[in-house]
């Protein structure tokens, strides 16, 4: 498959760094071709808006889905914006490897969603991600026993504006997440146990059932 | 009461705009004082990261909760933060106006959660937040009857990561958020409608109950 590797950490040496390094090990081990987007890395704007267009259908008043399915068929989104579009719309699988902040991913992830899953491009009529494979691997600050409470909340819970918002909703087969809990207080044995698990995951990952959502 | 509002919305003429006008006028008529964080008018740096810290804790590796304690207790966050925690730390209420865009906040009000409500002065021991209250005051796309299935998610299912895991985890009082359902396809009578609605609500904030989290 090809694969997109959205990757969103501020810090290299992270343990987010090491599963990003592990994804790309096992599924090019695999026989899969990987490429990375590191958002940090690439400066990448979170905030959606005018600068996303180098050719409006509106200078007047910016009304962003109009904006963003104007630019598709018009393909004059902005430089930064038009690479991933390209590499989204090749993709057969989209990783994101992400943090869980707050409940939720990153800004500039976030950012990633609300500018590359334009509208006409990513949903919408003809739209382009219909059974393309997607896959959220991330790390939780507190350990597994603090959300295992549907009170609080599971991690499917707090991934379900992802999952079922963004991913189900353009028609995207959403595969189970992979979860490292309690990532900053692991040992060195520990992190190790979790990429081991995590390339164990990831070497099945074309033949593994995707998640059902109503 | 000081208000802080924090406005997210690239386009001034939006509804989201007008929305943001309508609080400064009430609140401002009712007695209260309000302060405008318009964050992309300000440009605001969405990506939570080295450049939030002036004077690190630890120069070599970053490890963002470690630094947002050490630059609290230093005062030493960038200015642009600062200015920002500053004026959430003077707030008594503290209002977010924003689209919802994919069953969550747009990238830039997550950057301010993510940059702003940091670890010392948001949240742990010693925290500033508690009993502040906290509103949410947004814009959807569809109409209130795409909202009505708790299969796909009610507007306060979708807010819950920002109530709960955000407003209601920092100890503050999180009042029932206003909503203007389909606000891109309601013409200038119902646009009126709302902001009278908005009014209203607006006028009796200070009475107005918050809501329960378990």
């Amino acid at each position: 498959m090809k694969v997109l590797l959205v990757y969103a950490h501020p810090e290299p040496a992270s343990f987010n760094g090491a599963m990003k390094d592990q994804i790309i090990q096992t599924l090019t081990r695999t026989g899969h071709e990987v490429t990375l987007s590191d958002l940090y890395a690439m400066n990448w704007q979170a905030a959606a808006g005018p600068d996303d267009f180098t050719f409006r259908a509106n200078r007047e008043v910016l009304r962003l889905q109009t904006e963003q399915a104007h630019a598709w068929r018009t393909r004059t989104f902005a430089p930064d914006l038009a690479q991933e579009v390209d590499r989204l719309d090749a993709a057969d699988l989209v990783i994101f490897q992400f943090p869980l902040w707050w409940w939720s991913i990153p800004a500039i992830l976030k950012g990633y969603i609300d500018r590359v899953f334009a509208y006409g491009f990513a949903y919408g009529q003809g739209a382009s991600l219909s059974g393309k494979k997607a896959l959220c691997c991330l790390t939780t600050g507190g350990p597994a026993s603090s959300f295992e409470s549907d009170t609080r909340g599971t991690v499917l819970h707090m991934l379900r504006p992802v999952h079922a918002g963004v991913f189900d909703f353009c028609k995207m087969d959403v595969l189970p997440p992979f979860v490292a809990y309690g990532a900053a207080r692991l040992d060195d044995t520990e992190r190790k146990e979790v990429l081991i698990r995590m390339d164990q995951y990831l070497s099945q990952i074309a033949d593994t059932p995707s998640l059902k959502f109503d």
